[in-house]
C-alpha cells in the first residue's frame, strides 16, 4: 500500500475516500479537512479568540492541537465533573497536554471544578435532583462552556464533535423524527445577542478513526476509555449501527451527514435558530440566557442545595 | 408467560407492545392490525376487487390468507421470473396455497411466466441488456402487476410489504436523503387517471417476525429462503441494522416508520404523487403509462430481442 500523494509506504487506508496515506501526508489531509470545514462554514478567522472545550479524550485534545498548529488563537476550558477515578485521570491528561502545548504556543487552560461549586460530583448531584447523570452533565457543561466563553470575551466556542458523533446524533433524531432538533444540527450555531456564544465543530469532516490515527501519529496522550456513565448509551448504539453500514458501504456516514447539511443550507437554518432564541431573557440569578423563569443550571444547583439541607 | 387477553399460556411475546399472546389472541391481534391499517389509510372496502401480488414468501401468502379470512374479495397474481430452482419451488408453494384456499373461498390465481414472453429468465434477460438482475426484475414485476390489475379491472393492487420492509426502505432513503422517494413512501399510492392501479400495503403495521409467527400458526406453507439474487443487498443490510437497534430499544422500527407517516400525512403526499404523474402518457407499444418515449418494460424486451438476434 503506497501513499497516494508521495508514493512512500502508507500507514493508513481511508476506504470512504479510496485513498491511502503516509504519516506526513495523512496529517496534511487532516489539516486540509479542518481548514476546509472552518472556511466553508465560516467558523472563525485567524483574528478570532477561540475557546476549545476539552475533555481529555482524543477529539477535543486533537482539535486544540490542530488549531494551534494551524496558527489559530486557541485556549481551552475543562470541566472537572468529579466522576471518581475517570475525572482524575482525564484532568491529568488535559493538564499534561496543556503543559506541553504552552511551551511552544501562547495558550491558556481554564478549569471549572463541579465539586468546588456544588459540593459534590455530577453523579451525586444528579442523584440529589433525581435526574439521569448524562442529563445533569449536559446542563453543567453547556452552562460552564458558555459562561467562560462570554466572561472571557472569546469570539467562538469550539467542540471536538466528529463525523461519527454528528452522523449518530442525526440518526437518532431521524429515527424519532425530531425535526426541531434536526434543524439545529449544523457545525455552526451563530452567537445570539441575548447571551449565547457562537458554537462550532471544526472536526465534522473527520471520522473517529481518522482522529484517533492523527492523535497516535502526533503522540497526543488522551484518555482512551469512554466516560463510565455513557455505557449502553443510545449514541453508542447508533454509532455501532452506522459503523456496520460503513463497513459494508464505505462513505455512508459522510454522505448521510453532508447531504443533510446541503439540504439544511438550502433551507436557511440560521433563521430557524434565531426564531427559537427570540423568546430568551437573562436568568435573574446568573444572567445567562434562558426561556424559563430561572435557568436550568441555577435550578439544578438550587434543587441540589435544598436536597442537601433536607438531609 | 400468560396471554394478555385470555390468560391462557402465551406462545409469542411482542416487546414493542410489551404484550404476550396465545395462538388465537395473537391471530386476532394480527387481523386487528391489518383491519386498522386498511381503514386508517382508506385502502379498500368489502365491495372492492383486490389483486394480491404473491411471490411464494410468507408475507404475500399471509396477506392473501388474511384478506380472504376477513371476507375481502381477493385474487392473486404470481410472476414466474425463471430463476432456476428458486422459481420452480416458489411457484409450487403459490400453486399449492391457491389450490387450498380456492376450496373454501371464491378466489383466482393469475400467473405470468417471464420465460414464455421473453424466451429467457430474468437473470439472462438482465445480462442481455447489461442491467443488474434486481433492477430488471423490478421493472418486470411492476409492469405485470399493474398490467393484470388494469386488464382484469381490479380496484386495487396489494403487496405484502411489512413494517421491516418499509422501515428498511425508509432508512435507505434517509441515509441518502432521497427526498423524492421519501415523499412516495406511504402504504397507499392512489390510482391515476393515466393508467396506474391504486397500490396498497396492508401489512405495514406488522413486523416480519409477527407475520412469520402468524404463517406458522396458520400452517401457511411458504418458501423460507430469500431470493438468491438478493444476497448482500442493501435492503438486507438496513434490516439488519434496524433489527439490532430494535433489540436494544423495542419499538424503534414502528416509531421510525409511523412517525414518518404522520408527518407525510400533514404534508399531503397525494398532491406530490399526482404532480409527479402529471407528465405521463401511454406507451406507444403497450399502452401502459410512461414518462419516456417507450415504457421501460417494452424497452427491456426490445433490447433483449435485439441482443439475441445479434448473437
Amino acid at each position: 500500500m503506497r501513499c497516494r500523494v508521495c508514493r512512500e509506504s502508507a500507514v493508513i487506508n481511508l476506504p470512504r475516500h479510496n485513498i491511502a496515506f503516509c504519516k506526513a501526508c495523512f496529517c496534511n489531509f487532516v489539516h486540509t479537512q479542518v481548514t476546509r470545514g472552518i472556511k466553508a462554514q465560516q467558523m472563525f478567522t485567524k483574528d478570532d479568540r477561540i475557546l476549545v472545550a476539552v475533555s481529555g479524550g482524543k477529539d477535543s485534545l486533537t482539535l486544540w492541537e490542530i488549531l494551534l498548529s494551524l496558527g489559530y488563537r486557541a485556549d481551552a476550558v475543562y470541566v472537572d465533573l468529579g466522576i471518581g477515578d475517570y475525572s482524575i485521570r482525564s484532568r491529568q491528561k488535559v493538564q499534561n497536554f496543556a503543559d506541553k502545548v504552552t511551551q511552544t504556543h501562547d495558550a491558556t487552560l481554564h478549569i471549572h471544578t463541579v465539586r468546588e461549586e456544588a459540593g459534590v460530583g455530577v453523579k451525586e448531584l444528579a442523584n440529589l435532583v433525581h435526574r439521569p447523570t448524562c442529563s445533569a452533565c449536559g446542563t453543567i457543561k453547556r452552562y460552564q462552556f458558555n459562561h467562560v466563553a462570554l466572561e472571557q470575551n472569546y469570539d467562538v466556542m469550539a467542540t471536538g464533535h466528529n463525523l461519527d458523533d454528528e452522523a449518530a446524533r442525526l440518526l437518532g433524531n431521524v429515527l424519532h423524527w425530531q425535526t426541531e432538533y434536526l434543524e439545529k444540527q449544523t457545525p455552526v450555531l451563530p452567537a445570539s445577542i441575548d447571551g449565547f456564544a457562537k458554537k462550532v465543530k471544526p472536526l465534522y469532516r473527520l471520522t473517529e478513526r481518522e482522529i484517533a490515527a492523527y492523535a497516535v501519529i502526533n503522540r497526543i496522550d488522551y484518555i482512551i476509555e469512554e466516560c463510565p456513565m455513557a455505557k449502553g448509551s443510545k449514541m453508542l448504539m447508533y454509532k455501532d449501527a452506522l459503523n456496520r453500514l460503513e463497513t459494508e458501504s464505505p462513505g455512508t456516514k459522510q454522505s448521510f451527514y453532508w447531504k443533510f447539511l446541503e439540504q439544511q443550507a438550502k433551507k436557511g437554518t440560521t433563521t430557524i435558530v434565531d426564531r427559537d432564541r427570540a423568546q430568551l431573557h437573562p436568568c435573574p440569578t446568573c444572567g445567562q440566557p434562558t426561556s424559563a423563569e430561572v435557568c436550568s443550571y441555577c435550578k439544578l444547583l438550587a434543587k441540589a442545595k435544598m436536597a442537601t439541607s433536607d438531609c
